[in-house]
């Protein structure tokens, strides 16, 4: 028994999410699981780092699984790129410890979030981003994220009805900035955290877009960290806007 | 009677070109022309300033229309970006001069074409990148295109069978590049002419490539512009990596 460790990419728009649901639904897990099934003729169980919703994507999820088969992981890398769809890629592939496990694991991931406030509609990043308008103030929406850097109670920017253990974590780097040049209608918006709470970058970011719209001052970020509750926190930003950029391994 | 001008970008990945065609063939055209059609209670024919293949982008194509609609441009921009697919969008509506013709009135236009030589399938620009294997030397590229600047008989690009009156243009402008940071993987060429022929820039794309995997030194490119013969060039580069960036009127 092994256990082969993949570095992944991908377009979230047209899957139900990462995690099997139903079989008429299509997900990044099933259509890895199928490759891997076909190739190993085995039942493999892929298992993520964390999922993702409907619609978000992934520039490098991590994901395990377990397999009595030899293959060496470059040829798993090539097979799964040869035959998954055009919106999957497997950035890398690489022998793990046998008790490696994807989730449990993690001691550090970080999401990107992207704004759009283009004038006009922005027909290449229509699946990549959220449009939104009055036009965002960038630097206010930094200084009010700098608030939640370090460690505390972020059940403010939970969705209701998530049932984790706790709901403290520590926020190792965030920031707030907009593109130069031909990026200069986005606004993006990064953070790395040792972990997150369901819905956590997207509530942050639908709290720090009143600041952007001159709604709330920077200072009302502070405010709702402080709230703890869910109420006192903004929407929650569409899926479509977010990326997992990466996810850290001791 | 009035001339209304468009400046619209969009995603030509589910379109088969810019120009109407069968009705069973979703085209940009057609895809306008129902929106304005249903505005204005006419039957309206809008013309580009050249058209473009199927899977070809653009990020600033310009259009134009007759109407004797007294709606104002900027309520056609409204209901067009309300109406028209999410993978079109109008950046900007004027009016024009009434004999403004947007083909034979363009007297620049620019290209750009995207490869991708990233070790990895790239899922966020499969269908805005040509992929290409092994890695390019874009210094080299850049020295090859060169030879072309300035007025030559370019029938050594020009796709057989096109029936030009002249096959003489003018290259204002051009460059290749590699990106950085983000963008390391991305090989851009980019091209500004007084006209172009048909499959112009993939066809210098896929003599370029040539230079750009060693299997030609860069002086090969001035050889295959003196030749005046399709058959000396490199093959016709896909669609998907090409587009139009703007066209300027006097």
């Amino acid at each position: 028994m092994r256990t082969i460790k993949l570095t992944i990419a991908y377009d979230g728009t047209n899957y139900a999410g990462w995690q099997s649901q139903a079989p008429s639904l299509s997900t990044v897990q099933d259509a890895i699981e199928r490759v891997l099934n076909r190739m190993t003729g085995e039942t493999i169980r892929v298992v993520a780092s964390g999922r993702t919703d409907s619609g978000v994507h992934a520039l490098a999820q991590v994901v395990c699984f377990r397999t009595h088969s030899t293959v060496s992981p470059e040829v798993f890398l090539k097979a799964l790129n040869g035959e998954l769809p055009r919106d999957i890629a497997v950035l890398d592939a690489a022998e793990a410890a046998l008790d490696f496990h994807a989730i449990r694991d993690a001691v550090r991931k970080r999401y990107r979030y992207v704004l759009n406030d283009g004038a006009a509609p922005d027909v290449f990043r229509r699946n990549y981003s959220w449009r939104v308008w009055p036009r965002l103030d960038a630097e206010a929406m930094h200084r009010a994220a700098l608030a939640w850097r370090g460690t505390h109670d972020f059940a403010s920017f939970e969705a209701s009805g998530s049932r984790r253990l706790s709901t403290v974590r520590t926020v190792l780097d965030l920031r707030v900035a907009r593109g130069t040049g031909e990026l200069a209608d986005l606004v993006t918006y990064e953070v790395e955290a040792d972990g997150f709470l369901y819905n956590m970058v997207r509530i942050m970011v639908g709290t720090l877009v009143e600041v952007g719209k001159g709604r709330q001052p920077p200072a009302w970020a502070a405010e709702v960290l402080a709230a703890r509750d869910r109420r006192a926190a903004g929407i929650t930003a569409p899926a479509l806007g977010l990326f997992l950029v990466r996810v850290d391994y001791e």
